[in-house]
């Protein structure tokens, strides 16, 4: 179980999985197999959903896309689950922009990187922070995904701004677990740390993670949520079984290979796996993205199979 | 005297500089500032214009910021020099928003990065570029920042583009001068290098580069314009000198130090030093840069005046 | 309990510490406080000694400094532990020269980093195990330390490495936690897989890691000792709260701040702890390392203190 | 023509190569393939050697095997150009121990590195090369390799430590041809710079720069010779003429392509040209690097050929 971070309230928890956005042949956000998505996700019992993330290809979508996707999740979730919005982006003015979108289409809380492209600068990273939560007025996540915005978030750096009040959480793509567990041992107050890596997620918990936004969730909910719950009650043993099931099922991203970026391989196997397994219409994904050959498709097919999911 | 390139022309060359963005000090962009910066520009006597570059703050504008941009240039242009457009943005499906917007503005051609903030692959890269160029229907330059960008786009992928007609010049703020080099001698049809360097103009026109791209002459347009006419003539001698009085010059972009990032620090000291010789009203930046003091405006009025410009 | 390994052995695992090297305020190896240190660590309960890795200044210490390191401590510690020596170098001329002196010393195992400071390939970085296992004659273990050495080591290179005998082990100070557990599940013998993080023990054991190179392991032996034998009785939530209470202690680390290099910070103050807890005499560094003054080194006590070591 | 840097002396210039290190087929220093080399540099009127460079493959030569290098060419040259050492080595205790050995051998002076493999600092630099200024007795030439470092040695750092005394002059291989014209605008007294990049060598010299330090040149002496030649009576264009040849030939380095690192690929270039002008017996690199093949070998003979080189 999850809530929105608000005052008072416990810190958002739990499974929120970065979802994908399925596309038409001709590029089109597909607004019927996003709400099979949700479906999945929902049914999947997933406490929260993530939208316009890096695994939605947030940063392939044009605006009026990502605008599709807030409206058709916020209608058809209708407040069962807390929705957040990425609203990434280069810099302040630009994020604020999507910040607007977002807290129009009524999203739960938005989740925002330091500024990329630009040289930036600690000083000038507290700024971006402070402003957005300044005039967004939903709760702000951070989002520390080094190998996109080539800047690591540090574990000061978010305590200060978590004791501000700026930030309500920080979702942690970067893999630095011991960078991570700095920012749980030294928060004061709720603070949602909610780790990105889809296959350190037992430990994550174990060192006091509030939950997960993984990838791959899209591809497997029950798993992750099966992962969750033991985890909650205490049973560890089960839950690294779970885990490492999924690290298993996460060989899919490496089927790309060599001949195109992390992001197609990552992102197309994602697709495809939720193509095959019937659940959104065409694995197409945004260009420039190279798409996955009849031959890796295949594979991910058999990595499915031997995860029990075909 | 230079031309937007198409098939049969000379290729786009000569001082083309990436004009800043000035704004009001509540963040909009000050069009009668803007205004006076072009006149003062093309007073200098430039070959060309470049909105919404790195210099012009692009990455901080909203889109429609840009249209604003576009709109004015385009207009107070009035063809009298070459206008080329950044478009600027994470992958193929937002350029191409920015593209027709540039198209529907009316400028001369567009300038644009390899995708960034995506973990990319040279496969991706020319699919790219190849887009943009189909679907745009003017002349395409190439970015090469990898400071910002994180990919350094190589001489080969380059001349590869500039054979297929995809690409019609490339500006180069890489700072290798010796890849430049590759790119000058190894294109075979009128394919424009730009430089975007400040501080070797004289080296990379000798070497055969078309043109500059300075940020700098914002401030000094008549410095750059005298360099390159020095070296059209042969001078090179008086080319040098000029170019040594302008690296002097340059030292303004270092005044804000480690208290800021690059951008707040080089964007900063052109706009101070733009408020210093009366052409815009406001020195001030968009968020989330850090604004220089007055300590530090005062040092950049020094080096100006040792420059001959105040 | 651990041992070398070998064909039908077990492999090495527990505590093993990569032992400071205590120099004399004239910047020699200082013996006697290295022998207490050996003694202090054996005390301390450790499972084996790692001599001449990045926390003993193995880059600083000249040839002839390495041997008097490898000849005390064989001769000390006389076969109760099983003693690794690095054999830190750029290429594999170099390192194998390192290889020929440890064997001579009698040590049970040496551990080597892919090649540095040459533009390095895969392919060259499996050559350079391939020879060194070859040539060696001892159990050869991988040290992935990407920010020293700039590559890191896929767990695909190191399970082929395994497979085909030439890696004993790895002790993975690279921080990918999900790059370590798959090398972990991916193992189809004996590999020891030794974390060098010294905050996430914890959670390495928990992934089936075998043991950890602690660098804080030197200050307090004691504490890793107890929380690996937590861990192997099953009592994690035990192991947690000791490395809880480390994580804290390695606070240490930080004190230097940004006015000096993070190796003169964190081997800085290594050795001031060892040098307040009485084991060493004199908690000076090898240069070019900014020495920590006295304000910091009273900072480092009060750390000291609130872990109960002073 | 050029001397050794000196109190009231002119500072070094000139063509001053990189001198490749000639092995045998079970990798020794092949004494008389280097002696010849030596020969084969000289005659094509080189104005200094430097050996132990990363094109020597300083990096993967034993201590033995440096310092039959050491003696070798000291013997050999006997006083005809200044000779400088490369002491290239992590930390400041190592790289004094190679000072040694060069004083010892007879150099004219030595050639370092800031320390690498460490995580260093500006702080931990300039104590660096001070304690190595003081301790060699030797001019010191500071070695600017950020492919190989990892940091960037900036102008004020070089200009400060020129100013001090400490650094006689840079060998700037960084390909950041606006930072070394800071440098050689802000120098106050004789201190040499000289460009590491073998394709902007004229314009290098254009902006200053006291000579090079070619690779290249190893290939072709007689070239870098021409061309300075060229540059110093003032008819640059004869000198462009030669460097855009140059240029074309040092297309050589590229035939290894993607199934090798770089070095393997530059530095067995440079050897199998040596090979196939004649010089040296064999073109064998060190371990690990990857050999060139027959097909790749034969490509750089039709390199060489085009130049006029075979």
């Amino acid at each position: 179980m999850s809530m929105p971070n608000a005052a008072g309230s416990a810190a958002l928890s739990g499974v929120i999985p970065p979802v994908c956005t399925p596309l038409t042949p001709d590029y089109q956000v597909d607004v019927a197999s996003f709400v099979r998505l949700l479906d999945h996700l929902l049914d999947g019992g997933v406490d929260g959903l993530f939208v316009l993330g890096s695994s939605s290809e947030a940063a392939y979508l044009t605006d009026a896309q990502r605008r599709v996707v807030l409206e058709t999740v916020v209608g058809h979730v209708a407040g069962q689950v807390p929705v957040l919005a990425g609203v990434i982006d280069m810099t302040t003015p630009r994020v604020l922009e999507h910040v607007r979108a977002a807290v129009a289409a009524g999203v739960s809380g938005v989740v925002a990187t330091a500024p990329f492209y630009t040289r930036t600068h600690p000083a000038e990273i507290r700024l971006h922070f402070r402003t957005i939560a300044a005039q967004g007025g939903l709760p702000v996540y951070a989002y520390d995904l080094p190998v996109s915005v080539h800047t690591k978030l540090g574990a000061g750096l978010l305590l200060e701004l978590a004791a501000e009040g700026v930030l309500a959480g920080v979702k942690d793509s970067s893999g630095d677990d011991g960078g991570m567990r700095a920012v749980i041992m030294g928060r004061e107050a709720p603070f949602s740390v909610l780790t990105g890596s889809e296959v350190t997620v037992d430990s994550a918990l174990w060192m006091g993670a509030d939950g997960v936004v993984p990838g791959l969730g899209n591809v497997d909910p029950h798993g992750y949520v099966e992962l969750y719950r033991c985890a909650s009650r205490g049973d560890w043993e089960a839950a690294r079984a779970e885990q490492e099931r999924l690290v298993r099922l996460f060989e899919i991203v490496k089927v790309g290979g060599t001949r195109m970026g992390g992001s197609s391989s990552g992102l197309g196997a994602f697709k495809a796996a939720l193509h095959l397994r019937g659940v959104i219409d065409c694995p197409i994904t945004a260009l420039p993205q190279i798409p996955l050959n009849h031959d890796e498709i295949g594979r991910i097919g058999k990595l499915l199979a031997t995860a029990g999911l075909l």
